[in-house]
């Protein structure tokens, strides 16, 4: 059965630190090696730090350059933070999309509004821990910080979290292996749409209704 | 973790004759023996065959009880085929329903158009074959019937396949392990939507923004 290109899917993954999240992409990447699910490479122009990649960790730019292209709205979303640039080109993501890739973004709530603003068919997903004793265990692992830096931490993860009612989706990440599931049910659901189906089978469809 | 009882969801599952449809719901349910999926039992005026049982297959009625529920507005669709009504009943679906039960709706597009006017949220998904010559083949298998009532079934495939654009998701059924993962993914995804998972796990998120 011949398919016709079509475009990928574009997806939001946000969540406070600590949920999971990355475990979570990665996983889901891993389990689909033939790539047709792409995190796209953010944009900084914070340096990179020992081992990061260009175009791998992030696209590093000049704190111009970013300027230029934040003027020239090649941003789908962008941020500052700490004095540094963040941001999501929206060039890298159309060209992933163009190639039928679905595309994770993995920003935070305001990055999110405004996505939603420029590419409304996004279809976005907000993880949560299952207890804030569970997300105070997981952000003390990371190091040894004083009690100080983990409440800011915890301050910081529940006004992310204030935002979830915003998303499509909600996972509530107790147990790792449902939550994978759960979010691969979320991205392959996706491709089974009315319109990109309508794209992907338009040779079938024309000899089927004759 | 506690969880509080939501409510399942409302699948429309439409497809023309010989998609392969019974087959793929069947294999579905006995793939998740939680009973957490179920197929909506239909109410019909004509008589049981041998086999049939009340309640299982159809819920059998007399013309004088369908028809006082129609005027009672009990039905979410009904249409009459050779004389017998078939109905879906609204009180079944929502007890179901009610349980948390996601709940499969086995109609054709003119019973879907009634369920989204009475119930805007339902997903409804479309299954066509991958070609008329399977098509074909499918139809033939039943029986040695003649080349004039293949025909006339061919012609009301195509008349259902029309409609194909109304639903939300499509299938083309060229592998029924695919498609009873594409099908599977699109229940599953839907159970992690904001709205019940907000239900759901309405105490974790009141203890997580604190």
């Amino acid at each position: 059965m011949t398919a016709s290109p079509v475009l990928g899917n574009l997806f939001i993954i946000a969540a406070p630190s600590g949920a999971g999240k990355s475990s979570l992409i990665r996983a889901l990447l891993e389990k689909h090696p033939d790539q047709s699910m792409q995190v796209s490479v953010s944009s900084t122009t914070r340096a990179p730090r020992p081992g990061e990649v260009q175009g791998v960790h992030y696209h590093f730019l000049s704190t111009e350059e970013f300027e230029q292209r934040i003027d020239a709205g090649e941003f789908y979303e962008w941020a500052r933070v700490f004095g540094n640039y963040y941001g999501t080109s929206r060039k890298a993501v159309e060209s992933l999309l163009a190639e039928g890739k679905d595309v994770f973004l993995d920003i935070d709530w305001q990055g999110a509004q405004q996505v939603r603003e420029h590419h409304p068919e996004v279809r976005s997903v907000f993880i949560v821990p299952p207890s804030l004793e569970i997300l105070e265990e997981r952000l003390r692992v990371r190091g040894q910080d004083s009690d100080e830096v983990i409440a800011e931490r915890m301050a910081k993860a529940q006004a992310e979290m204030s935002h979830y009612h915003e998303f499509d989706y909600l996972l509530v990440n107790d147990d790792f292996n449902n939550s994978l599931a759960s979010l691969e049910h979320i991205v392959l659901a996706q491709r089974q749409k009315m319109p990109h189906q309508q794209i992907r089978y338009s040779s079938v469809l024309k000899e089927l209704l004759g």
